[in-house]
């Protein structure tokens, strides 16, 4: 199950399911026996490692370059984009309790309440497996964020700086309102037997909170249409077709296990002493602007990129070209 | 079922459930037959008459000195309060299908969407069967404010002026998105025979898109709790408190009707003749500064004050101390 470290790291591209060797004790109670961690790397073979960790929907292709769009960051990391895997390698995990390779909740099944210490403590056993002593950076956005602070805090000496953006020290309690109705409703749906359709509703919830007001009113400012005798909105048939297509490639168990840990996220920010570089949006609804501002005071050594974007918390998605200066540090170069 | 137009209104309080003579065209097609609509009259006899109208959950008591807790707007309408009483004479109605005394939705029944228009329409045949020929002003608040710009633009001869708070001529479509997702919740809830959790689901999300993140961030800045084991988190209580409370109190169906008919609301704000003060929060989620600006610009004589409050949009509800200058005007006395 597990590759052999020396030819992963000079492959293209490599993946692998990593056994985390014995038990897994999780920060907030309990513990995961021998978990299974599935990642991939890819990008120019011996460079220096980045791993770029997204929100609570991303996976370990980060981009893929015969697939492009099976990559989740495929517009903004890959061969010539804004983080470049022609001058760095790119690591990327399937987060534990998700819905991909690495251990999560089976169907119906109960599972523990995970931390982003507990991501971070997985990711750092992954990198012993892989013989990855140092990473060049990491590079979180959303939850992603949150996993690398929580790194930042607990194993410094792995990691050479911080890239993150959009996620702050905790979730500010707005966004926690947002989520608890949404995995209320998904609980609400499980217990009727309609888990499909809870998902698809706590989905185009979530996919309202992850832009900016002023982007809908751009892109819906149309009238609604009778559809079998009933008004639907152009925002509301986006936001459920959206919901739909996730609700077809997500368990509702994992959302569950993955939306509670963004709330329960809380990390000392005075003992990250990794160089961190921020990154704010001031249209993101999710974590304000003044939560990142007051993450800011807090780094030891940190710094703060202030972005513009209607795609409000989603921008990390879509802003390669605002982007592209900030990774540049990871190559070595001072970013602007 | 009528009450004497005299009486009622030289009487301390007068109450009654309206017969709309024959049948109530509705914008959006259909009609109602004969429809009821409650109404509550209460203030100083004789008095200048002020239409008070509130938000979907608003209803014909808008204060009430024996039983404060009953009017819906009680810390800012009342006898010496910032919407003074003693001064003029409040009248307040039951929304056509809500939940009170007027005609609604009947418990699993199909009622037709509703406009602000036909709220106003059947306003102004109440103030017909009351013998009030002009109203001194109509202040509404949230869809309050927007049947009052419908009344502007349809019956400018009945009404001297109007205070529209947190209301404009159309619904923004990040607003239309939160409450498009909240009724999916109640009719999949309803399909499921669960209509009770699913209001309660619902009423939480809208009570996260009354208020203001700063409000959210001071009072709910404490860890969550474990209950049963579960987190919960101290957001979550207040929401899911909030919104059981609703739940007893109003019905699925009619939530349904009022929360599509402020989607569907859509005035021409140039054919709004009547002098309109508009009152607009910087923090209000739901109704962006940016749309109150836009409508001040489309009325023929409107005027702007812009406020600021944590409460966002149910500032209208607890910023007495701020309303009282604006609402001088329907006293005679220029507002500041």
């Amino acid at each position: 199950m597990n590759s052999a470290p020396q030819e992963v790291l000079n492959s293209d591209v490599a993946h692998g399911v990593f056994q985390l060797p014995g038990r897994l004790s999780l920060h907030h109670g309990g513990s995961l026996e021998q978990p299974l961690l599935g990642w991939r790397l890819a990008g120019r073979a011996g460079a220096p490692i980045v791993v770029a960790l997204g929100g609570i929907s991303a996976h370990q292709c980060v981009f893929d370059r015969s697939q492009p769009r099976d990559g989740w960051w495929h517009e903004v990391v890959g061969p010539g984009l804004a983080l470049d895997s022609d001058r760095v390698r790119i690591l990327g995990i399937d987060y534990l309790g998700g819905s991909g390779e690495s251990t999560g909740p089976a169907a119906g099944g109960v599972f523990p309440s995970l931390s982003s210490y507990d991501q971070a403590q997985a990711l750092c056993l992954l990198l012993d497996h892989l013989k990855i002593e140092r990473l060049r950076a990491i590079v979180g956005a959303s939850y992603g964020g949150m996993v690398a602070l929580a790194f930042g805090e607990t194993h410094a000496a792995r990691v050479e700086q911080l890239i993150v953006i959009s996620g702050a020290d905790r979730a500010h309690p707005m966004a926690t309102a947002w989520r608890s109705v949404q995995r209320r409703i998904a609980r609400f749906a499980l217990g009727s037997g309609r888990s499909a359709d809870g998902l698809e509703l706590a989905r185009a919830l979530a996919m309202a909170t992850y832009r900016s007001p002023d982007e809908f009113a751009v892109r819906f400012d149309q009238p609604p249409r009778q559809i079998d005798g009933r008004f639907v909105f152009p925002v509301e048939e986006y936001l459920f077709a959206r919901g739909r297509d996730y609700a077809t490639r997500y368990r509702p168990e994992s959302f569950l296990c993955l939306s509670e840990s963004i709330d329960l996220h809380s990390v000392d920010a005075t003992r990250v002493k990794t160089p961190t570089s921020l990154v704010a949006i001031r249209e993101d609804q999710l974590v304000p602007i003044a939560d990142m501002r007051a993450l800011l005071s807090r780094l030891p050594q940190g710094r703060l990129h202030e972005l513009s974007s209607t795609h409000g918390h989603d921008a990390f998605l879509k802003e390669a070209a605002a982007l592209e200066p900030i990774f540049k540090s990871v190559y070595g170069v001072p970013s602007s």
